[in-house]
């Protein structure tokens, strides 16, 4: 089954102790497709400028990723740049320049429009919510968000939320939308304006999946080096739902799985700059990744 | 099998956003020999003062903890004060009066030198390897220790870890001890000190437990109400010993299922001031939870 995916593409400029790397691939919706092409056919709703670079087009072209719904405009590529503390918790936005991503407003494709999962990534949510208005009858919609949108449109994101199965946030915006600190409490506020699911993103300290009637605690697979934390989240997100749209089924123990899934995906990510890492892989190094993810995590709980 | 614990005995006074207690039973082996008593007998070595009220040993006694290795000195019990911040993740000491603790030094009873399973408590690490020294050849030495130590005496900490075979520790301490921010390097640089295997543990992230050939992660059991985390990481220590002296044989398979005693044993020592939860749990409580907590970080390995 594909999916549709409606994000930003950007050109990211990132500072981290490993080096500097300049007008690099980044944006929510490339880090979630690459990773999601991993497992399931990828539609793409995104803008550009007409300076985005032709390498850039190719790398999308190779995972076979349909960019009938890319828009190119004339102007520039929405840029982002930032720069990592030294243990690379902390991550400062230098600046942010949404260029030809002010007027992004897309017209969905009408193939595009009997799309069953839906992936909207942490754009305005009254965008998310247009976009999803277009889509005729979806299985599975997940959406993710950012801070920016919890304190500037609170009103319209919980709106939206009712529309969700699947949402997605990082801990730090969990306990923002809600005032809660604790995290299951913070889900579980979540869950009252309406999403199916909640799924919260710990970075280092893993994941967590709450709904009314299980939760689901994942730690993250440790790595000694980590080069580049941008793009986890989306890169997360991207296998857990490329995951589940090959698999079709949704239910607790595979969703489990998609989690996963998703944590072994990001961890590719992480160990280098941009997409450089993810690009090199293949689904056997994936396999041979989530195989030592389980041995980490796994005891014997028949034998207790 | 038993095990012999020696660290602190003190009385509390402890101020959380659900209350002051004051001169409540604490100290770190209080909370692990409670804990251990689930599984294993315990012998206890500490000292008191004798205004240490007959309540409290009559609650060690009512664990059936053997109490010949703890002595009772004319003067003040060790005092310590703190205060939690509202989300309950900072505390802040506010007095530590040492009182007859400053003079600790035990000679081990004859009957205690044979033990085999020894947990040496955050007490200085001089006093740690004194202690060990008389112990004739224990099967498994666990020892924990703070951020105290490894600021002010630090070549000793460093000298007595080679006789270590668990080192627990928190991940605030892992860091200090090694300035190396990625934890799983933090553990790997403690393990060039010499003990088999570093126990991390990370509070409402969970634990780590790193050796030469294995790594293991496991997240924490949420708990939406947490009243007083005082304890939370001796009450692990010594589920988890308790669960390994019940077994005996250490393997890396007992030891994963420890780690998961261990956390559950926490979670109920956080849901009330002191060890007032602890002291009315039965072992039927403990499988319970042992399996509530299975099933919130169980996903099916095998097929993959």
């Amino acid at each position: 089954m594909s999916i549709l995916v409606v994000g930003s593409i950007a050109l990211d400029t990132v500072k981290t102790p490993y080096g500097l790397s300049k007008d690099i691939l980044g944006g929510s919706a490339t880090y979630f497709s690459i990773s999601a092409s991993f497992f399931s056919p990828v539609k793409l709703v995104a803008i550009v400028g007409t300076d985005f670079p032709s390498k850039y087009i190719k790398i999308f072209k190779k995972r076979k990723i349909d960019l009938k719904g890319l828009t190119i405009k004339e102007g520039k590529t929405f840029r982002w740049q930032a720069e990592y503390s030294d243990d690379l918790n902390k991550v400062t936005t230098i600046s942010t320049q949404l260029n030809v991503f002010s007027d992004f407003r897309p017209k969905i494709l009408d193939e595009y429009k009997k799309a069953k999962f839906v992936f909207l990534a942490n754009i305005d949510p009254k965008l998310q919510d247009y976009i999803l208005s277009q889509v005729k009858s979806p299985q599975l919609v997940a959406a993710d968000t950012m801070s920016h949108w919890i304190k500037e449109d609170t009103k319209d994101l919980i709106n939206f939320l009712k529309k969700v199965d699947i949402f997605f946030l990082n801990d730090t915006e969990a306990r923002l939308l809600t005032g809660e600190n604790n995290l299951l409490k913070a889900a579980k506020s979540i869950l009252k304006f309406g999403p199916k699911r909640i799924i919260i993103k710990k970075g280092e300290h893993g994941s967590m999946m709450v709904s009314n009637d299980s939760i689901f605690c994942l730690p993250s697979f440790l790595l000694e080096k980590v080069y580049d934390p941008t793009g986890a989240g989306d890169t997360f997100a991207g296998g857990l739902m490329g995951y589940l749209a090959m698999k079709r089924k949704i239910n607790e123990e595979i969703l489990r799985k998609a989690l996963a899934y998703g944590t072994v995906m990001a961890t590719f990510v992480i160990e280098d700059f941009s997409l450089k890492k993810l690009l090199k892989i293949t689904r056997y190094d994936i396999k041979n990744r989530l195989k030592e993810f389980c041995n980490l995590v796994k005891f014997d709980y028949d034998r207790l």
